[in-house]
């Protein structure tokens, strides 16, 4: 980057994760010639980008250092000259994910925000905002950086780069950066002293290790995390092993979120077991938001507090803070990213996004080459993928038949009237934020069609009381 | 083929479908200069082949035929210098396929001889029969060409391609024929004005329809089945109409078979009420057989029974007799059969087997272009695709992390301790015809894995009572 | 077709061929339901097209046939609404030609026009005017289909498909018409007891042929092509051999315009002796097309004279009749044609033209798989493809960089200083014609290039003349 | 590596180039724990390999350390154990090359050692010999790297990898070295602050450019390379301009040896000119090669003399050595080599050797991805990566008409009768090192077929005497 007084913008800025994102930067001042940093979020979230912006503005001055913090309902306000934009916005809060975890329960099925029905609501959903965002980049700051860690991750990346034609993009996600900071330690070794080859699509990916004497160690970190269980699971994962003899048959690690297709069964009977007690994610992580906003009023805290780690999305941000700093700096650092392929993973197209092992300097990220996958993995990726891009199709057309085959394909629902059942509640429970479907949603809900779960039904209701 | 007085054999010659077989050769007496009928069967199902070899010879001679017919045990003998070989054996009888059936449905999960858990074990029985056919034939009868139609019919095309090394064989289903027997006239036409263009692999493709005029009808037939359900379904799968939203997406005809993946609900609750009824279809298949070798032990009957085409597998055997006459009078007719892909479809490897509309000839079949898939057909055909590489590959090597990759990937059994214990049972239950599996069956078997179904449990005792 | 009135149009309708398309179409009589031939031509061919419509009419009255046959210079009248358009002009008449091969011959190298530097000129000044009227039909007869014959075929129809993004249209070439009319009698065979698989594109395709036993007989064919110099070769090639070694170790039959790549040694001599000898093809063309018009000026010739077998097009418009009742009848006929690739030859990509077998009905083209390619044949494909592609951006952009890679990347063209002197020399030739290059031929000229070939230079004063 | 006690082999190690080669390791001694240095050659290189293994015995010593240097005309022995080995050889010496430069002239082509027929001989001469080391490190040293650097490096590790099965291989190729060495200062940058994408194959490849903010600079450069004539172009290249208007198209700079395809008629020019005034590369070579030992004979050097900088192959001995050093000790250095493509390039395919940017550490090589080629250049690649096919394959079969295609589909022969005989001519003069191809050359030499140019045929006789 040429700009020597770096204005940053986050969108979503009201976010909890923000006290990370700040640190981050704090923690990397020397590369990053940051002059503003621009929080910006929407009305509903005015109270929570209050508090935590104020806390930003004190970590900020705790260092000694001179940003200006500015917050902002103004998105357009905020993008203009813009060097780099990051995106941690959540359309339709937490109460959507509440909804995306617990009408897909409801129905006996895997209630998760990433994965089955609840994943493909999420994309309908944020999709139409993050073209917009796109839209606004190219005539505000067309030269900026976006660094996406808004979930879906991939998917949205996808959305970004197919439909946005926008390529200046990282897509971020913390699993591999876990994956990376605890399985050194199982074999004795440093991070540094090993090379990592990922490749997949978000959320869906799988990798292999090497000592520093070109020795292959995948089935010893392998070996080790079966026998230690404190594995680096994302807080949100259910710890449920892998069958050792399929791993002992891939040769590679999976990464946590396969457990929702390789352990299907007791995945879905902890999620139901969840949803039963009123204890899905999106209620655990409402209480925990509550604590930490309460925490960060606080007018004499201005640091990250330690309870945020309790959040789940750990180092998402700090991830992003690194990406930033290896473009702005041409770190020509070794990152995990949701990238276009060109090629990394030879079974799937060129010209579309997957998660690899890339360089990340000031071209952006180079992916690095993987080669091909092994049958049975080739069959996942290739089935995984297809669908995001169903999914993004469906999110950019509104089509009722095409959201239809998103979860037809999704191997966590079975097809169905159920499962059809379930696409139409989800479409009338997500009318508020899905209006390339309205027409449709208007139709089923003249059919009747309406949300069955209590909470969920009730929980528009109670936006800004949380 | 140069010869003049062919040698056709028959592997499984004792199968009830053999009189249709044979009534397809009588037809086509004009385009086949047959000299020689071999059927070829093993001890087990001597009493069978005797009954219907003598059928068949009372046919030949109610034709006004000279051909001879011979009736053997011994496979050797029969592939000797043939010209044309068939196969329509199946491995462990129907006994085998009661156990397909009943063992996944005694865990709740879907019971049927091509897919799912029952599908693959077919394949794992099969696959080291038909390779040994193929090590035979590569000695015996190195110009010969191998018609197979044994079940599951694309997997074990194959492997007799891949791990056969024999690019000599034309896999045939029955699903293709009736499709195009039965859809011209749901929309007033005759086959012969229409274009079909099938795509996909065995019982998992996907069709389009033109009419003479170059307009396409596909949707019109699809209004036309929503509208008439005398639909073609084979006798095997039970008929749930697809959702019309998703076949209005896709813009394409799923073979009967698609049901498994796109009304899996259904499917598997239809599975579950015969299972509880015990009238699986193997259960039935058995009573119909009993009805038809009842019949074919009269000395007068020397015809085709009508009672026949309630035994599922209608067509496929005049397929077989088709296909035999195409190649050998260079008819260069359009059939839908297994084959190498070599592009026809570009989103699969070009080397591997898939099920298109060919042409058929003197050369064998010569693939048409169908082009690239939408995403959503794309992703699950490259899938299911790999899951038969996959069941291919623990087929030929008996490795059981392979084996359980297989079950794992398969759309139609979801991941877990549950998936796993029934692979374990199946692999006990299925001893016998296993080789290659030896080892880790008698390491189930002393971790006290054993068969719970009881029907399953008993039936191996009752072979030959039948 | 729907239309039990066809209307047919050609553009170019003046051409020296049309009593063969004519001739063509009086065949097929019982095929097609001709109601209107349209002869389109442009000013400059107003009197040839005159003379050859007057006998166009003559042949439809002899045959008894009451189609009408209008001849117009308005493209956009003779478009309304017609069912096939033809296309077999010429962009610059012979003219244009002799400046093809002319100017290339005065710098020592090939003159051709297809091939070479006039090749590329000949696309340079034809695809404009074919896209301006692909245009014109996406108004003026949406549902027709376009039958190119007009040359560089290939490249024709790339545009075409491409640019132009139509894709109702069939490329045509008589190359593999003459193989496939002159082989089978070289091994005693007729034509309907072969199989043939062409693969490649216009004029750079090779080709297999089995027998109705399903041997191949490929290389019986090209001993008896070495036997016997009757090889059917087009009469602008110059008759010289492959060489045998590489025949049987490609074990394919390359077409003839390959000599040109095979053995560019004597063809470049033998066009180089053309050139000195005021020989050259266009040159000699002109003398036949005078002889030509002269015989189609007796009003008593309502037949096609044998005479026009010499003008070396022979079977081109024959094979355009085939196709357009291939079309409309539905034949399922196989024949050679440029469509898209599909998959066919998986060596290039699935969505450009390439020219192969293909099965021709009411839905056009259906390529036959050919699979993989050789490495040798492999990277002449590749590499010719792709110089048709460059060659394709050049026409549409008019930029001379691209321009040069053409030159460059084109194996008759040795790459230097003289090559670019060729290239800047036949911009300024084609001044006329190339309104996509307009600037830089300004520049050109400024700079003082000019024509140096007298005949070449003083064609464009006798245009109409001849 | 986990030796701590390294042991490295260079075949060849008679070569001039040895002394770069220890000052390499001399330079990197902090990285690398050597304890043997193999110099192994064949008896007609004895003399050179005690010169030279003298000299190096005498620069270790004056580094001040205790690294072992054996010389020996054992390979076997040499590689027992070995940890790395590297190959510098030139089978058939000098006076091979001489031949390969020669006798194309003889014809009026290119003579050149890696490009047109004499680097198609090049070729055929060494993949016998590489093939054999391979075989032998599988036995004696399965665990080591092979470094290659013998020309042409890129097909020779095409064939270790395809052939020989072996991926532990790096080829090496001192142009993108040069051109990383010359560029930057040409936009006054240094290589640390810039980013380079390489891809190709050897001798064969283009890059792009960017500077530390993101920013493309690869039209600086090459705009600078016009202005600055002081182009980094290897020693025997002579220096010819690409044209401008052609760079401005791909947006990329092509590589030295671009110049034979790009200037064609130019670089023939100069090579007929070296032809006709007994100056070709060769016999230069040979003059400083001659003074060279005459330096390394003296007892007194002990360094690395200014003058082997002439020789041509700077920093290939270097680059041989970085490249062990960064697998040895994990460096993840970027660096050009030949490598599996593995999708970095996407228009060839991943299973055969591309030269790339790649991450060097211990695992070998990780290629970036570069994406797909615009069409000149993809044409270009896929017709040079195919013909480099045809040679090793040629080279393994030692088929004629392989070689014959070789000739044929190579852009710098015009084929032809012309290029037929020379094919011949070089065979039977190469005689002596192609026992694959003994009896077609007999049968040439049974037919007359000699040698005419009267240096080349000469030469053999004066082998020892240079």
């Amino acid at each position: 980057m040429s700009h020597q007084a770096l204005k940053i913008v986050t969108i979503g800025g009201g976010s909890s994760y923000t006290p990370e994102l700040i640190e981050g930067y704090i923690k990397r001042q020397a590369q990053l010639a940051i002059k503003e940093i621009w929080l910006v979020d929407i009305p509903e979230g005015e109270q929570k980008l209050n508090v935590v912006g104020a806390m930003a503005k004190r970590m900020v001055k705790a260092a000694g250092l001179d940003w200006e913090v500015h917050l902002t309902l103004d998105r357009r306000a905020a993008l203009k000259d813009a060097d780099f934009v990051s995106t941690q916005f959540r359309v339709g809060l937490l109460e959507a994910r509440v909804k995306d975890e617990r009408i897909p329960g409801s129905y006996g099925l895997l209630g998760q925000e990433t994965n089955g029905a609840g994943g493909i609501f999420k994309a309908l959903r944020t999709i139409p905002v993050i073209l917009d965002i796109v839209k606004d980049m190219k005539e505000l700051c067309p030269n900026a950086w976006l660094i996406n860690f808004t979930n879906p991750s991939g998917i949205i990346t996808e959305a970004i780069q197919h439909y946005g034609q926008w390529n200046k993009v990282i897509g971020l996600c913390n699993v591999p950066v876990m994956a990376m900071i605890n399985e050194p330690a199982l074999i004795n070794k440093e991070l540094k002293d090993l090379t990592y080859k990922f490749a997949g699509i978000d959320h869906f990916h799988w990798h292999r290790v090497w000592d520093n004497t070109g020795k292959e160690v995948t089935m010893d970190i392998i070996n080790q995390i079966y026998a230690d269980k404190n594995n680096g699971l994302p807080k949100n994962i259910f710890d449920i092993s892998f069958f050792r003899e399929q791993l002992e048959q891939m040769k590679m690690i999976p990464c946590g979120y396969h457990r929702y297709y390789y352990r299907q069964t007791e995945m879905l009977e902890h999620s139901l077991e969840e949803f039963k007690n009123n204890a899905t994610r999106a209620q655990e992580v409402m209480r925990i938001e509550h604590e930490l906003f309460t925490l960060y009023q606080d007018p004499h805290l201005d640091y990250k507090p330690k309870q945020l780690a309790e959040r789940g999305g750990a180092h998402y941000s700090d991830a992003a803070c690194e990406a930033i700093a290896s473009i702005y700096a041409d770190k020509k650092t070794h990152m995990v990213v949701s990238t276009l392929n060109k090629g990394a993973i030879p079974d799937l197209p060129s010209d579309h996004t997957v998660e690899v092992s890339a360089q990340i300097g000031a071209t952006g990220a180079i992916p690095m080459t993987f080669g091909h996958f092994q049958p049975a993995e080739r069959g996942w990726i290739q089935l995984m993928k297809n669908m995001e891009l169903v999914i993004t199709q469906a999110a950019v057309t509104g089509d009722y038949g095409t959201a239809l085959q998103a979860f037809i394909i999704n191997p966590l629902i079975p097809s169905g009237r159920h499962a059809k059942n379930l696409l139409d509640e989800m479409l009338v429970a997500n009318k508020r934020y899905l209006p390339q479907f309205a027409e449709k949603i208007t139709e089923l809900e003249q059919q009747g069609v309406t949300v069955h779960d209590q909470v969920a039904a009730a929980i528009d209701n109670q936006i800004g009381v949380l």
